[in-house]
């Protein structure tokens, strides 16, 4: 997540640098033949280009929009997960009558469960950008802890030895150690440290943060459809190769010399177009691990704060803080 | 569900090889008469070919949005049916004072429920594409499980010989086993393996099982409306009519030679439109067997591995994956 | 509900030939004066048109967003009667210790409420299209069970005699077969027929019922509000008037025999936008017994067909089935 | 709400026609300035217009979608009032183990917070349309009963004398009618007139109704806001005041006496715009006390009848009828 | 929250003005180099001015709709923490079996936590407004409470020395207070001055709060995706940019003298692109400060006053009123 108050244009213009050089080749080739070799004939009409503009703004704004949602939503889950996690701890603190440290525990493989997630959601699929050059080099400026760091470390902070070996054998590590506290709440319930009400209660709770992983798993697991991805890419570059034909004429109307405005006006106005196409792009995965992601470590970390802190402990950790205003 | 990062051009214009033939012949024959047989007449002006490209761009618009929508609550009830079943694993093995055996039964059974309730799904209803040339040409790059499979040899696998007779007696399966699990439930109170909150809580999720099959069974049978589906395809056939007898005089503007662009540049403007109409109308039915349905089949076996690994069972299923990027 | 795959252009046309003839006069009469009469100065620019053209648009797409959402809702809101019924179901079944005939009633008794429910919500409003031309005309395809039947008749099914009386007095009679539903769940808790969990839950679904209805009722008794439904109607014919005045002008730049084309093609733009204008009205009354509409009949049925294969019933009736297409 | 097919387009002219009047003025000047006093001068080309004429179309359709919703959430919301007194009816009756007058406390108090909350919901907001000539102008046609009545007089039909003293002297009296039914209940708990569950189930009904007094409220006191109905006023009314400047020209290259068309057709278009901009003026605020409110009374009426007829009273009241076809 | 019926076009104007200057810089400098170093060739055609215009619409309007999202929900949000807190009233006066001043001590806390709530939200963030010019300016028409005040000395009024030290040592105040309603509810029970059921059902209002506390954090900390402001904010300046280039020779088609126009309509249009996107800016962050905001403090004590009204209480504080028409 960018937490500035925008990109700067010169950052903008840089991660769209290759697309710029692409659209530069497209424009300078017609309008060369068409000046130089006087191919006079290449020229189109403005007519069909308008139409298949119309199309592909339509197209586009559409994605933007979808990518959009899939964006918000993801985040509206991981703020569904703080919510539901507040109450696990107030529940666990004051619905379970047994010592500090069971309580502890409950709150412990709580952030196990979180850190489990967080690594699940961030690994690579197939339709992910994470191999783009441009997704790549961007990467340089910010670091993602679910890649530095490994799962296996970070589940010891909050798991017995026991329970470490066991959930790491399991094959989706996030469901079984909610399976975990429903195991550890029924045997809490049997040593009768939990009434029946509350029981079934914190029950529902572990009910309600499955629903928020498998929410969290739907968005990472299937893509912003492919066919509208693809009817999105073929209409955006269909139009930036009609672009400089058509404004061929417009630029000659006005005198000779003026057609080789064609090609910086051509490469504006298909840079438009292939932004926002490339914007749409970097927000339709928001768990890839480029820079507008969900930021789950910062978010875990501040659920983490809350949960100790409710139970009185002294050495919090510090919040995550963003580098280079990208906060992961 | 295509996994990869979007389809090839090339196999999206063999996919609409068939329209593109057509929109050749329905703009080479104006341009012929115009240019051969010197039918000038039969040009007309640009404007209300904008006009009807407009109210076309709204319609396509408007339908691409919402067949969007269609295939993505689908995609979100499928998604609610991994959350609840996984609540149901919770729930079957640590509500339940049972032997083990009948702590599976009750997976079991879910996993026959969810196999019905796939099947069911793919029946062919009237208004789907199933037996269109483009949509049958392309199956043979992926399969079908609930095509090639049996519903009765998979549910031999979840249930008792006695529960598979009824179930294959009855109209609805999907409903009737969740039926059986509620009839289950009940002898389990009475014999005192379930508490009373405990057995209330659990036939609640039953319910939300129904509330998940029900949302699914309302978008199979109910198709995106035809009166909208038949304006879409209307208008847009109006305008590809349209469109070369108004780009005739914008042609001839350019010189007597350009005319004959006509042909290429209608086709392509058109083929935009019916692009669109075709994308939106192989996404409108998710579970028709096409290859950008909801993966149903890998979902169950999803579900199935993570229920039958909470039971800490050793001989879990494989995933199932992608067959030319197409995972079903 | 249309179940092909979608009206056929000849039906269409039928359907709105009353609007083709309106828009031919309307066009002809301009143009004869224009030519025959050389009224010339009643041409106008195309400027005018172009801008009210783009007003029309919007409203017109935003009528038809809003009626496809009105008539979602309402499939939604049947969806949900559907689900809400089989939950009813399995609840009587196993949440009431009583004998089979007792079970029966509950179940029996819900018939009668889908069956009321159904009846009233196809009494004609003053804001339908009941009464129009081309809807009576288009009604002789299909029959509409609520309009063919009598309720008293239908009730007389599902209720006792007593009962059937009682609720033939009552004025909302859906709203009291609920209310006669929650008598009987007393008098079988008094009896210690069901447990005190149960019967709460039991009677949630009740309240979950009326929430369905209440929510069938608002589709019903609050319309497409009026305000916009007027300016929609005067902003599309406003743009159908201005229309052949517009391209008068446009035609004769191609020459003077080219004016007599402004009637076709003036025609042919109107008719695209009274079309989207009655595809919105023929839409927006989901409940008003015309060929867009829920198939309340057919959903009702195959409630009851669920619920009695479910007490195990052998004499179930079949599923309604479509006529011409045409499913009710 | 208006409950006929759709306003005249008399009443519409009628009831615009003092902006009628402004824009006649508005287009009149400009081209006599242009015509009879020659300032050739004033004519504009028509691209800025029409980019105006775009970003206007966009803020009003914006407008509309938005004021669309509001009304649509309000129509919701009492809707939902609709189902949850329904329940509160059958819980009344049938959890409470009282004689029947204690019962219809429960039923009577719950309609005076009907009563009290419509009141409130009536009272006139700073930025409501109140005070406008064309609003007082229209309201002559029908009569809003919060306002013709008062609300000491409504409440003392379900008080009594103490109970009618004591909400009068409260701030918000619909919540604390709320607070005096669950006050009521604890007494009831507290004489075993009612049982546990069933207690805990009727107070969560009083937190429905509270949800749905607060969104009403929220509607309400919350105006569309106030930034973007400045900028569509705004941009509408640039609108207009550009259109005839840009008219002139396009007129006049049809010839020197068509200038005049300029203003009939600015007239036209500008309306267009205006009376979108006026329609959303008056859906936005749906307790107004306009023609396109919510029907309280009349709902708050359906209520009483249908709980009245569910303790089976016989002096039941009419349900409220539209006046002029508006049904308040 | 602005509550007249809109902004004066002065305060707009005033409000907007350093953008203007700017606008005319660009417009006049191409102007007079055109016009006055007679630099013909900087003029270019409509065509790209149109396409980026057509783009920048579509992107402005997305930002506009989106942000006026994130508003209402804000007040939704908000607009729930009115209905819990209703209901944690009666709650709390008719669960809790205790005398008066404990009952009070649940209420009073509860308005700490409203208070501790509504001063994080107004912490500034790094992309909020806060001190650009244009907002500091409008500042001083109104005042922040949560500014002006501290919140040690307002949490004073409602907590205990002991619980108010307390509470001040924690990290997130407002997620504490509601731990320490909890431990309160806990020690209630222990002393059995409330239900089992009722215990549970507090329990879960309190995770009501966290619901709403959390989804307003969640508007708070994650901002309008920067992407999308970035782009916004790109397209609009570059349309700016090209605007009077394209005006150029449309102006000058009309005479020589015309082209001086092409100042102030390129300022007028290019107004109206900024200003859509300056009022999306200021609506973005509805808890910045701003005099769009939501008015959290006049619903904090609207729901103080319900609350203490419920128990009788006397000396009631008065309820917040705008000052300028700005209401906090």
């Amino acid at each position: 997540m960018h937490t500035g108050t925008h990109y700067k244009i010169s950052e903008f213009l840089l991660w769209t640098r290759r697309d710029i050089y692409v659209l530069i080749l497209l424009s300078a080739i017609p309008t060369i033949l068409f000046q130089v070799f006087d191919l006079k004939w290449i020229a189109i009409p403005w007519v069909p280009v308008a139409l298949v503009g119309t199309a592909a703004a339509f197209i586009v704004g559409f994605k933007n929009t979808q990518t959009y949602n899939r964006l918000w939503e993801a985040r509206q889950i991981w703020g569904a997960i703080v919510n539901t996690s507040r109450t696990w701890g107030i529940m666990s603190k004051d619905f379970v009558h047994a010592d500090k440290s069971e309580i502890q525990q409950l709150i412990y493989r709580h952030c196990a469960w979180l850190t489990a997630l967080r690594f699940q959601l961030r690994k690579p699929q197939s339709w992910e950008n994470t191999n783009k050059a441009h997704f790549k080099e961007y990467r340089s400026y910010f670091s993602i802890p679910e890649w530095e760091g490994k799962l296996e470390e970070e589940l010891l902070k909050y798991l017995s030895a026991e329970e470490h070996t066991y959930v790491l054998s399991k094959k989706n590590r996030a469901t079984q150690l909610i399976s975990l506290q429903s195991k550890h709440l029924k045997s809490l319930k049997s040593e009768g440290k939990i009434d029946p009400f509350e029981y079934v209660e914190m029950e529902r709770q572990l009910s309600f943060l499955y629903d928020h992983q498998g929410k969290a798993e739907r968005i990472k697991n299937f893509p912003y459809p492919r066919q509208f991805a693809s009817i999105n890419l073929f209409f955006v570059w269909l139009l930036v190769l009609m672009l400089p034909f058509g404004m061929l004429n417009e630029f000659q109307k006005l005198g000779e010399i003026f057609v080789w405005l064609t090609i910086p006006f051509s490469v504006i106005v298909s840079w438009v177009f292939t932004s926002m196409e490339k914007v749409g792009e970097a927000t339709e995965n928001p768990f890839e691990g480029g820079a507008n992601d969900i930021p789950m470590a910062a978010l875990s970390r501040t659920i983490e704060i809350d949960l100790r802190d409710m139970l009185d402990e002294s050495n919090l950790p510090e919040p995550v803080t963003p580098v280079n205003s990208i906060l992961m």
